[in-house]
């Protein structure tokens, strides 16, 4: 009976991301799905990493290179890149180099498993328990 | 145009909550909203912690004492006692004692604020940008 999640790097469809995360409030979390989320959530437990996220997942196309990101932050292009790279190692963005850039594109599954941890048992979207 | 969000203790209230947090991919989060929601976070991105969020969330009645979750884990009182404290100062569970026992009770409007935050923008139902 206990919950079950699919490691983020494996979330390929937003259909495999809602089945993954079943909500908190359904059923106790085991220690392997804790295990398999926290990583995604210690990445974005960050003031300069969650605005990140958002900055692409808001951006058009939902994707941005470091040059997109970089007017946003009194940060230095390394510790933007750093930090998105956080994100990227966590399974929230894909990246792709283009030239000189390199893009960051969302990951729609990633943030839906998300929202579906959190979401209330009754509203929930993913597998029944 | 930025994001605004209530900090957690405000959060009485489902609607507020929900109206707190937009989502992510919205518009990019600004830094004082991001200020306000990564304590949450933080508070979660640890197993034991969110374990213990899941446990109190599925709990009956959404309440639970650390009499209540202490078979779950292979940690001592003082412990378990302590994360659910980290849980309660970043607003994502009450507690009330009753009589020798303190209870840890569910906050769902926290959690619906979270739930939002990670909602694709299209399906959410926060407020208007």
């Amino acid at each position: 009976m206990s919950n079950s999640c699919t490691p983020p790097s494996d979330l390929s469809s937003l259909d495999e991301a809602l089945a993954c995360c079943t909500p908190l409030s359904r059923e106790p979390l085991s220690s392997e799905a804790a295990a398999q989320v926290v990583p995604m959530l210690k990445a974005i437990a960050d003031p300069a990493r969650l605005r990140l996220l958002s900055l692409v997942l808001s951006h058009a196309g939902a994707e941005a290179c470091v040059c997109d990101l970089l007017p946003y932050f009194d940060l230095s292009q390394p510790t933007i890149s750093h930090h998105l790279k956080v994100l990227h190692e966590a399974g929230l963005l894909d990246r792709e180099k283009r030239g000189t850039w390199v893009f960051y594109i969302a990951r729609p599954a990633a943030t839906a498993a998300l929202a579906n941890l959190f979401t209330a048992a009754g509203d929930a979207s993913g597998v029944p328990a």
